[in-house]
């Protein structure tokens, strides 16, 4: 029962967070093969998750009583009531994946003794059956499983799985991995192809048992995750408030190409059906995703890489329903996202994917989390007006320690402490580099050292050892890219969205030259909530202007931009500021009034714009993305 | 027990809605006074209200088991459950109160046998200290008053005080009034001066006591409301997951200036506070209500006269935070708007609290009812998208027959049955139109008979009988209103936003000239949501787009308009339809791209608006209000 937990990584290869069995299109590299740069952006985030954002997840998965919902079950009689929401067990799993991909990459063992308590304690509640959810346990009148559209059972089981399978990967532990298999085995035996028909109303184990399967190679756990995929979408679970698509429930899978319903829900589904293509083939199952996948980023995502239009269920909106106010834009669901496009990457090989990973993580998640790692936004708005009543822990002004419903900041943690694991892959030609970033990067021949500033800066200058293919993804927005290559032949010239390809010799250099110069973008006209309004963007960075850098007696709201204004950059601090001149619009009087044809007059003001990821870090105020044109 | 409810009014004399003691500034003329006529717009409602609406609302609060909520608890054990929400006697509440009104206005007597069963069965289930709730009585472990965020007891209870006033007036009934008289005691005796000092989470009773207090007299009817209005904004509440302000207890009335939370309780709390004005003169109460009429109004209205921007909780959202496809704009919501407007009219004499009543009725609240009287929506959009999710009752593209929360048809009901206590006021000097309608409106020493074909045309035509003066309100739009008067004397002259004022002799005719040449309207700059778009409005009337109108191939989101191009009038069906040319643009491809200035290019197609009232009477699809401009 006491044996300790190991300090060193079990193999010096660590698998990343999703490490097909069946050989994809493209391998991602084992994030034992990844450095980051400690200095480069991302891993600077790691370095931050390392010291601030898994202490403060422990500290309040402790505090807010989810450790006690554990231990309350080894009373006699449980004392206390359970705490916080139903689904909570899935904090301290999440904290624990977060500490296991952490303990791969920095060998860290400050955290040994907690895991060794914690696998004494799961052990403790874990029933002989294998049954594992303090929530359920608690509650002496509920039968496991009797109200699967609510409880979050297969869900919590799927956060354990992915973190044991995390522990083992990083730091070797066998302990959560058996706490882990048994309750697999238990939805094995449940609701395998003789049990009952039951699926979740919160899809997640189809990645988790999946990722087990390839971690353990136990089959049972891959036909029980196809189970779940196929069983969905049949009407199975009561339909509730939100309706069936709530569930994602609403279509069989292969059907149910339009993203629609909870968000986190709909696109973690999407992640474990593609994980499931990865190991099945199935080629009608890639065919739905790469449908879904058109319609959730091609109609339904935010220019910062968030997903979920509306606050009342999480859920989408309509096709180019895309407020920039009242962007749900949940953190999780931009995680997710991210989850997801690696794998269609894996699938598939194309740019496009990698190309929506990056968005995301360098936009929407980037601003989730505060420049200390320990505060937090849910939600991630593009526009705060004057005058928001930010009390509400739904669309706050400012970013919070905590939640209630604690789902987002160490959803945080496990991608950070795993971020290094979806930069790069390779196949039989050699390397590929998707998300850029200063870092070395190893496939079986050649090993590549990424130097750049990246983001803030677009000089890429990659060294070679060994010899084979390397190919650096080159985003879509680079027109103008170039690339110098010596010791190494140019395959495929760096063509915006697709990958500049090089076939290198040992001591190969590859210089890639993406142009910064910051820029306008403007939306679908059928995005009505932004229309007349263009947003400014500098390399893969959206930026946003402040309340917070406008002269008093000037809101945010009077601000008109010239397109043609020239930008001017400013490099420092949060990465690179842009100063850009605009008209200060009068205010308008009345709500409703005859239209007239007007022309923009008012002063002039030169205007900051910060990268959205370093927003509301100097109290809260009104914020915009989107401004209108002059 | 058994006494039947009397067949004819009790009175000649049947005050409307609203009938202050103290004497207001404007005094609402008895609703027996006024009778609209039936080829009216607001006439034929009335008509299509007693044949269609008020019969629906009788069946359904019958079929969805709200009587048998009552039945069940006459029985020694309830064997059945309690259907729909725990607010549902108000359904049957508000039903009745329509019957009440209805009687008054048409004499009917068709509902008579009904309501005397229902008298019988309210009286079996009244406890003995007048103690009426079916939810709460059927819960044998729930004391009464004990969950006042949730309860809607004292909602309930006002709902039949409403309907008992009704009752009393139109049909001269005592047997609901004493019903209502011992619940309103039970109020004054465990909730008084010397009571619990608690307050309901859903405002209603304030208004409802006060009218039960001017139908009876009773002075501590108007101390208890004004009590209830005096405990909100304490906090006393618990605030749940929407926040204090969502049950209107963030801030004290006098404090709380902003149009915050769950808007039909912010419109019902503020009508009760009008109320208590009326009655009491406390000015402080009055500057509260100007300056929160100016954040809702002002800042937070929809064009059609919808309040609350958030599907979520229901809510306002912020200034100009006002999209027009994720509009609530919940039906009561305007009804309780138009009935608050009334209360500052007769508080203030102004005109723009009329202007608001008429903008209310002929548009958000017109649209929310279908031709046959019978169908409703709920949420009153400016805008579905095409590929609209209509799935959920939240969000429905086409009306439905009922709705699980069945708030609005029985509230529509209502208000419809007492409309033409709303229309006019007199004054020591005379008549005042408010609502321009055909009728006749008849005040102490003059009647007026307007013949009109308003809204769809401009000339009002009074003829007067008797002598005073006569004000007819100028609609804010009307630019270029004229008037021309024979045996009267011109006091002022017809000015937008004011009141043409006649001092008349016996046979006076005043002729009032409304332009209703169509026009083009723009939003305050800071409603982001609809920027670069123009509405049609043609007098009162809001226009809009409906994909039903367009030949094949051509979505609404297509239409650009120019500002300068003529708009075509086609009386007939739905009142005036409009017709004018608009720019087909063509669809872009590509959620996000570079900006670069365009110029409206595309065909060009004749496009119909047709009124927002009337749409979505042709079977489910996109429609727009806002239209782009070129």
């Amino acid at each position: 029962m006491n044996a300790h937990i190991r300090t060193a990584p079990a193999r010096t290869q660590i698998p990343g967070p999703a490490a097909p069995r069946r050989r994809p299109r493209l391998e991602p590299l084992a994030s034992s093969a990844v450095r980051l740069g400690p200095a480069s952006l991302l891993g600077g985030w790691q370095e931050l998750n390392a010291t601030a954002t898994i202490p403060h997840c422990v500290d309040n998965v402790d505090r807010t009583g989810v450790i006690a919902n554990f231990r309350r079950l080894t009373e006699e009689a449980p004392r206390q009531d359970f705490r916080g929401f139903w689904f909570a067990d899935s904090d301290l799993y999440k904290t624990l994946e977060a500490i296991g991909w952490e303990m791969g990459r920095s060998g860290t063992d400050r955290w040994v003794p907690m895991l060794s308590e914690l696998a004494d304690l799961l052990e403790q509640v874990q029933k002989a059956d294998g049954y594992l959810n303090t929530y359920v346990q608690g509650k002496p009148d509920e039968e496991p499983f009797s109200h699967p559209e609510f409880t979050h059972e297969f869900y919590c089981a799927g956060h354990l799985m992915q973190a044991a399978v995390a522990l083992h990967r990083g730091a070797g532990d066998e302990r959560f991995l058996a706490i882990a298999r048994r309750v697999a085995d238990l939805i094995v035996s449940s609701f395998g192809d003789d049990g009952r028909p039951i699926i979740d109303g919160h899809p997640e184990v189809e990645t988790a048992l999946i990722e087990l399967y390839r971690e353990t190679g136990e089959e049972s756990y891959l036909r029980a995750a196809e189970l779940q995929v196929e069983r969905r979408g049949h009407g199975s679970l009561p339909a509730g408030r939100f309706g069936s698509q709530y569930y994602q429930d609403h279509l069989p899978v292969r059907e149910a190409t339009e993203a629609i319903g909870h968000s986190v829900r709909q696109l973690y589904l999407a992640a474990g059906v593609t994980d499931l293509y990865l190991e099945n083939g199935d080629q009608t199952l890639l065919r739905a995703m790469e449908q879904l996948w058109d319609s959730a980023f091609g109609t339904k995502m935010y220019l910062t890489g968030g997903h979920g239009s509306r606050h009342r269920d999480e859920a989408y909106g309509d096709p180019y329903e895309l407020p920039p106010d009242r962007a749900y834009a949940e953190t999780c669901a931009s995680i997710a996202a991210l989850q997801w496009c690696w794998r269609m990457l894996l699938a598939t090989g194309q740019a496009r994917y990698a190309e929506e990973m990056e968005r995301a993580l360098l936009n929407a998640i980037a601003a989730s989390i505060a420049h200390n790692g320990t505060a937090f936004f849910y939600s991630n708005p593009l526009q705060l007006r004057t005058g928001h009543d930010g009390s509400s822990e739904d669309a706050p002004s400012e970013r919070l320690p905590w939640y209630d419903c604690a789902c987002c900041p160490p959803n945080l943690a496990r991608l950070y402490a795993s971020l290094h694991g979806y930069a790069a892959t390779s196949d039989a030609t050699g390397l590929q580099l998707h998300l850029v970033a200063a870092g070395t990067f190893t496939a079986e021949n050649l090993t590549a050292v990424v130097e750049t500033g990246y983001p803030w800066d677009g000089d890429v200058m990659v060294t070679v050892r060994g010899r084979g293919e390397l190919a650096v993804r080159v985003p879509a927005w680079a027109t103008g890219a170039s690339a110098d290559v010596t010791a190494a032949k140019l395959l495929a010239e760096p063509i915006p969205g697709e990958y500049l390809r090089v076939s290198c010799d040992d001591g190969a250099t590859v210089r890639l030259r993406l142009p910064m110069t910051p820029r306008l973008v403007r939306a679908d006209d059928r995005v009505d909530a932004v229309r007349g309004c263009v947003a400014i963007e500098r390399g893969p960075i959206v930026y946003c202007v402040e309340q917070a850098d406008l002269p008093e007696g000037i809101l945010v709201e009077q601000l008109r931009l010239e397109p043609s204004a020239t930008i001017v950059e400013e490099p420092g601090q949060d990465g690179v500021r842009l100063r850009l001149p605009a008209l200060v619009s009068p205010l308008d009087t009345g709500l409703y009034q005859p239209y007239a044809p007007t022309s923009s007059t008012g002063t002039s003001v030169t205007v900051t714009a910060v990268p959205y990821q370093a927003w509301a870090n100097r109290g809260p105020g009104a914020m915009r993305v989107w401004l209108p044109l002059a």
